[in-house]
């Protein structure tokens, strides 16, 4: 799978994992939703945040910008497995304007975002690799 | 979620996210399938294995044990989804009588390794903490 098609997979799933590294090296995984543009990967705060796990997220950002996000399709029938991996350097920012850039772009691929609150800090990833895989 | 409910979830699931962490110190993820025993988690190499994969993976085990593993439920209904997040610390081993024990639990969960290759060396994740959540 090129690059080009790796990207445009990704671009089209309803949800990634997202992997940062916390101060023990160790790696820390949440599923995020997300929106895609040229090759920056932008996700968002939800509504009733459980506030300690994107306290970790975000402090791991802060402290070690090298994220990985992995999308994946799961079939039974293995000839239709794929997955793609982007990775990227990601920074957190609470930035008003950008905040409603990323919940304007959240709300028009999440219908669910009509009543489900959503907002920042915002986690932006610039993405330097993506890299595709199908059966 | 309580950890034992979160490990009864993870089990009973199809495929996980693996998390390891790089020599750079960044976040790998890939698919995984895998088979609980207890507070253990078995995977195993595919078939076909895309060799440099493979190695990243085992090669960052070896280097730093301390591993994350994902499974979540999508669904376009918020209030179904879920996800079950086990942190441990892995090892890779080739020793034939756990690489044939785990194919067997391998074998008897996924019936696509009838026809599937599937084989070691195997990864051993010993899982400290089970952590879930559910809508």
């Amino acid at each position: 799978m090129t690059p080009a098609e790796s990207r445009e997979r990704f671009a089209a799933a309803r949800v990634a994992t997202l992997a940062t590294v916390g101060s023990s090296g160790a790696a820390h995984l949440v599923p995020v939703t997300f929106a895609v543009e040229g090759d920056t990967v932008w996700s968002a705060v939800d509504g009733k945040p459980k506030r300690a796990t994107w306290l970790v997220r975000h402090e791991n950002i802060r402290a070690r910008p090298a994220v990985s996000l992995l999308v994946q399709h799961w079939d039974e029938d293995w000839s239709r497995l794929w997955w793609v991996r982007a990775d990227g350097l990601a920074r957190v920012t609470a930035d008003p304007s950008i905040v409603e850039h990323v919940v304007s772009l959240l709300r028009r691929r999440y219908d669910q975002y009509a009543t489900v609150g959503v907002g920042g800090p915002v986690i932006e990833v610039a993405v330097h690799t993506w890299r595709g895989w199908s059966a």
